[in-house]
């Protein structure tokens, strides 16, 4: 026996190679994959500490975590990847708390039998969003599961973000405050559903995905006081509106005139019986602020280009009802509840 | 339209109901199964913010983050399941940083056709674990994929802790430096593969998942500064012991006959082909010291009910070969390589 043997790192087969079973075992083959493929892409000193968990100094302050689970299909999409999209997914909940994103962790549940190389594209593509919106996911994990108890890969990403100080969102609703809509809906899911077996239709559309910290740091920087702030994803603005009105005891009116949707939206929706309102975003964001305050928020959105298509597309209203109400394009009032059924599985 | 209809809210059937694709469409079937399983289960002030993330306040401090995705099969096993592993599990690893659990977040994928009966077995044995053990799950979510694309339910979990002042973690080894281990290995690895489908055979063995940060604070208490530690979960104490060796460019020198394993567990091994040493503990832990600090960490160890076996079981050599080796049971030398292959899939 000789040293060679021993110490020889062998290389994993990234451009033929697909996921196995030993490579969740936590010997060889995962402390390779960690080494040769997750560790090169996310590259961070943190991660650089090589424990089963990362460590870092906070200042006293308001912390936030929040987690999601990314079961998207298809895994690549017009304008993105599961594996930027669960950046950006992470990013948003820790941005819609006004806070700035700070630390992500990401797990992986593999199905035996999925390529390296598309792994790898999508580990790439969730370093750069990360890169790029300056957070480093900071620790992980791999799992594998035999092929078909899985769907290729799932991730999970949870952030964690730091409040400034200025920050307050006030979780009071009250009537004549304004709803503003960051720009057009429905982009993320459509463009997710034009990719699907069985239901491939021509369009141009891209996602909107996107990470939406930059804008909220704009809109909290105009005015401090904000009363509540959601990126409307699953469930659609619908969603949404739906959710807050049952929490804090509301009603909303809103203007279908006013919400921005691009005609591919609206063409699509039409063609495949889905209504805009309830399809999943996931570059978009919908405040609540005081009407005295809906001028401020609405310069500070456009100023930004996440913001730019930003509109006030209605109100808070009194109603014990807590229902949604819309005035349509024909000029009639309807209530928008909220979805059953699921018209877009697996979207995020 | 009556006000009682809109207002009306059904009741999801936790008895013979199962998981359906719109329980993860975010819209009203989510919003039941969050409001009426997950809330009631985990309640606490975060989860009561019932927004996308969960915020609360630090003092100035050093903190860890961990994830781990748990796909472990059968879900429910001898002396534990998913939920109370998935909670254990993460604990451990912000454990082993010598830090103090504080916060949990957990995501589920679930597989439509689940039955909800065994999911809420299932969060309410998290729930409890994560009572006794002290922390809080404070944020969460939910996805579903169609039957055949998961396999019953996945939880990820994320946690947040903080490290104590005193603790120091030097991650540096020496020679003569002492490995003590907890107490006995394989038994978590060997009850979950007795529960397995044409596999199961007789024991009485049950899985020693446990949360470990009480025994770990006892520990530095007593010693303030140890030179690693970790629990010795997927890939055993081989795979450990093996990782460190590589990490810190040591050898190290274990004795057979000082590593507590059960008749049980040995016998069982026998009969399956495996070796004790691979197999994953889920409440065990292993950790380096100088050896003047050895004994009292010892006796640490075992005036908690979790570290009465608790043994010096080898030491640190010099080695640029990173070996471990073993002298064995009857008097010769072998070295303890790396796992290869794949010999338990899915245990945790």
């Amino acid at each position: 026996m000789t040293t060679e043997i021993f110490k020889a790192k062998p290389k994993i087969n990234l451009k033929h190679g697909v996921v196995e079973m030993n490579h969740g075992a936590g010997g060889r083959a995962t402390h390779q994959l960690v080494e040769q493929l997750f560790m090169p892409a996310f590259d961070n000193p943190w991660l650089a500490q090589a424990q089963d968990q990362a460590s870092f100094q906070v200042e006293p302050s308001r912390l936030v975590m929040t987690t999601d689970s990314h079961v998207i299909s298809p895994l690549f999409f017009p304008g993105g990847d599961i594996g930027s999209l669960a950046v950006y997914g992470t990013i948003n909940d820790i941005a819609m708390a006004g806070a700035k994103p700070l630390y992500l962790s990401a797990s992986f549940i593999l199905e035996e039998g999925f390529a390296l190389r598309e792994l790898q594209k999508i580990v790439l593509s969730m370093a750069k969003a990360a890169r790029e919106a300056h957070v480093a996911v900071i620790t992980g994990d791999t799992k594998v599961v035999e092929k078909g108890k899985g769907d290729g890969v799932f991730i999970t990403t949870t952030g964690i973000g730091a409040v400034p100080q200025h920050v307050n969102i006030t979780h009071k609703l009250s009537p004549e405050d304004k709803i503003i809509l960051s720009g057009f809906i429905g982009d993320h899911g459509i463009a997710v559903m034009s990719q699907r077996q069985n239901l491939q239709f021509n369009t141009d559309l891209i996602s909107d995905s996107a990470p939406l910290h930059e804008l909220t740091k704009t809109m909290f920087e105009a005015v401090p006081h904000l009363n509540c702030l959601r990126d409307p994803t699953r469930g659609g603005l619908a969603g949404t509106l739906n959710e807050w009105a049952n929490h804090y005891d509301v009603g909303f009116f809103i203007d279908e005139n006013a919400i921005p949707v691009r005609d591919a939206v609206r063409g699509a929706c039409e063609l495949l019986g889905l209504d805009p309102l309830y399809v999943a975003n996931e570059g978009k964001l919908v405040t609540v602020c005081s009407a005295s305050d809906a001028e401020k928020v609405l310069i500070a959105m456009k100023a930004h280009p996440l913001g730019k298509q930003a509109a006030v597309i209605g109100e808070v209203i009194a109603d014990s009802n807590c229902f949604v109400q819309m005035k349509t394009i024909f000029g009639g009032t309807r209530i928008v509840d909220w979805l059953t059924g699921d018209q877009l599985p697996r979207i995020c």
